[in-house]
């Protein structure tokens, strides 16, 4: 880095060789022996299951977790928005889904744009008008942009709710000009985070029962999708075991999270112990002023704190409350000294990592990589 | 901005010039004429209570409206953070205060250097350690820096709660090697979210008593404080009222959001009658497959929910929940199309603002400007 670098608004928190007490503060740091772990286990139970895995970048922004995704087999990724995709194709990842709906006419000429220059590009649809715009804007590149139906199984956010209204939708992509149907895209995001397991299966098997009535009606209409993907880490079980589903869309077993560690799978088994915990918010203390107490560097500008507080990796300790820079630490014991480093474990891995630039990566307690958060704040 | 920009992971949302239905979204969009009048007002209250006001930059983060708080009299800007001081200071700030703790050496030397290429500097302080390091980074650099004792008066954060702690700080630093010690911070951040006026008055009561206390002490030990800083959107009237407080350091009456428009202030006059909402983060409408709903393209990625869900600038609309990049609209009229703008008045701005890269800075419903969020993510 050079000052150049920090006049357009980097700062490093770390250079390679430190140790992890040396690392300024706050930080996103990374456990690449864990993460490196996690990244082999999904590969493994995708490939047992006979399904292709397609990992969801909106969680990582990350052009290095994204190839070592695509190095153990991933068939491309997952991303949300345009320039989130536009970062994972800088990148190099040859196949994308934006597993979202994208319908500003700006918008999807960029999209068109990175099929142009040569990524495979896939994009999901609610909307007969949003068929015309993508359509339009794929006739214009001269490229062809790959539509998946998406169906609401259950999330309440997009998607359509009826198999004939994809059925509907299905036909006119299959009509229209520089598009192609690929198939559909039953992602139900609420059952991720249910931690009672009956409460989960049941929510799971509504949405595999809209899944199973569209795929038949698509099949009906001599229109069979060839993918179905959905499932996320907290659900991917199921999705694995059905009958339906082609692909999975796993994003946070990667990292994981202190919401995912606090919730039992559905099949008795703890996420926590399949994927451990790779992600982790390092702070400092910067006053023990009162006794029992100590304040941290890491607040709400570093923690996302909208799926509760961050939990202390160090079980003597725990993160009370979050004001703007600050944190408040119980530290019974009055152990803390100023300056000591503290592990936290955030409550939510996707937006928590879009608050920081730089992904500090250690092995044994020294810094080895410094990784960039490549789509931080890439939300158009 | 040229390609090495973007490649450098800006996205531009705006052009001056575009028209509001333009603006690629999420965006964070700034009412200048509602700024304007905000700074004004504020300046005016300052300055009819003889009070120096000092902004906080903390909210903003940004170089330009500090610039135009600079223009209309403000003695200098607060910082939370080292990183977020450089910012300002690149940006010509001369007289800022990190309104903080500042401990880890590594951190101190950056700001001894900031003061050692012209910055005038103050820094907060709860510990004794912390006064040795303070003035072993002054002493390298060859500078100035001006301390502040820092009392805790309520909010449970950093800072020392018996007026004699304040005092034995206050006579280590008037006796350490390149300090300068300036007066006392007393900022009581819990104070500013009551919402029943007699609570919060009995809550600035108590820090006013602690205050007090502590201003007498200091003057017995023959040491006292020249400056008293502290006050915040949501109490500044009660230390501008109040004999002791020179300085205000407030922050969000520049921008206003959800949560201060809910509060009445204690003297019973609504906060949002004097103090407009400026601030709005713009969001598209991306699904409407559902009666009485919509889907709009900001979520927790683009909106800090920390003090509550964003209120739709239109009333007959609601933001009903956010997952990672959606949130769900109630639209019981079924009136919005896809591509539909929407203003949205965040819960709490100084994290949500933390979260974007630009301000477009709209007037009459044109882009006359796009300002850097210039020290986002600085939590160094």
């Amino acid at each position: 880095m050079t000052l150049d670098d920090l006049e357009l608004g980097y700062d490093i928190p770390a250079r390679p060789g430190m140790m992890e007490a040396e690392i300024l503060t706050p930080a996103l740091v990374l456990d690449l022996d864990v993460l490196e772990r996690n990244l082999a286990t999904m590969a493994a139970e995708a490939k047992a299951h006979g399904m292709r895995l397609r990992p969801h970048g909106k969680m990582h922004k990350s052009v290095d977790v994204a190839r070592l995704q695509m190095a153990r087999g991933a068939v491309g990724l997952c991303a949300q928005k345009v320039s989130e995709a536009e970062a994972f194709a800088r990148g190099g990842i040859p196949d994308i889904l934006v597993s979202n709906q994208v319908t500003d006419p700006a918008k999807l000429d960029r999209l068109a744009g990175l099929a142009a220059k040569g990524t495979r590009i896939s994009v999901c649809v609610d909307d007969m008008q949003n068929v015309s715009a993508i359509s339009a804007a794929a006739t214009t590149h001269g490229i062809e942009l790959h539509c998946l139906v998406e169906i609401d199984s259950g999330a309440g956010r997009c998607g359509v709710t009826e198999p004939q209204e994809a059925v509907a939708l299905a036909r006119v992509i299959e009509g229209a000009q520089g598009l192609r149907l690929e198939g559909l895209q039953s992602y139900q995001g609420a059952a991720q985070h249910i931690a009672d397991p009956a409460q989960q299966a049941e929510t799971l098997a509504r949405a595999e029962d809209l899944t199973a009535r569209t795929v038949a009606a698509l099949a009906d209409a001599g229109l069979p999708p060839e993918v179905v993907t959905g499932g996320g880490t907290g659900s991917y079980r199921t999705e694995s075991a059905s009958p339906l589903f082609t692909e999975l869309q796993c994003g946070s077993y990667a990292f994981m999270d202190a919401d995912y560690g606090r919730i039992e799978d559905h099949k008795g088994q703890r996420l926590d112990q399949r994927f451990g915990y790779a992600l982790f918010v390092l702070a400092s203390v910067i006053s023990v002023a009162k006794p029992g107490q100590a304040v941290c560097d890491a607040g709400l500008k570093s923690l996302a704190v909208d799926s509760g507080l961050p939990r202390c990796a160090d079980d003597d300790l725990s993160y009370l409350g979050a004001s703007d820079e600050h944190g408040q630490i119980a530290d019974p014991a009055n152990r803390l000294r100023l300056n000591d480093r503290l592990r936290l474990i955030p409550g939510h891995c996707d937006p928590n990592v879009n608050l920081h630039d730089w992904f500090v990566g250690l092995r044994g307690g020294v810094v080895e990589c410094l990784w960039p958060v490549s789509a931080r704040g890439k939300s158009l």
